[in-house]
């Protein structure tokens, strides 16, 4: 029962695109990732996904539209809802979903992370 | 598929110890609440709880120790572990847990809120 303390962990990190785990509950990971640029398109056909932006924005892409998310402000991805994140700035983010989780869903690509650490 | 202004959200609460649903994914739900003074000892027998301080502090008491968090630092408090948050000013505070627990525990306590409002 330790804290942890959400900055010193992304100071920790400095790769994009490779989420960390920073905590566990209920069978669910807390993780924080670093990314820019865009991320392949994918979903996940058996977990909804939580994205709070910490430090800058990023734009969460659908295919019917898109919603640009800032500092203090979060998303959940339904399941089964094909999504893009995507940002034109260094961008930091925690993330809740469920342990096990494939984050690029079915879609293997040179983006995708076979095993999450923990820091 | 909108995004949520975590401050937004906190601006619409006036009361303490009274957290608002805001997000639900997997079977958990996120909350915001506001709270000063202290809460009551209690403990989940089978959920597991992330607090994230998202303005201010507090302490979170256990019988052998506590845990002071600041802003930006979160802790999660494991199933079965009596715990007490004690907060000197009024904080802000993010929490993530299963969908249907009782935040007193099995604890009946003037605090307790029967049926949580999402806002």
């Amino acid at each position: 029962m330790e804290k942890v303390n959400l900055r010193e962990k992304l100071a920790m990190i400095s790769d994009h695109w490779n989420p960390r785990i920073v905590g566990e509950l209920n069978g669910q990971h807390v993780k924080v990732v670093k990314f820019r640029g865009e991320f392949v398109w994918h979903d996940h056909t058996e977990e909804d996904e939580f994205f709070l932006v910490l430090r800058g924005s990023f734009r969460m892409e659908f295919h019917e539209k898109s919603v640009t998310l800032g500092e203090g402000e979060f998303i959940v991805v339904p399941r089964g809802v094909e999504h893009r994140p995507v940002a034109e700035q260094e961008v930091e983010v925690m993330l809740f979903e469920p342990a096990g989780i494939k984050h690029t869903g079915e879609v293997a690509s040179d983006l995708t992370v076979r095993r999450f650490e923990w820091i």
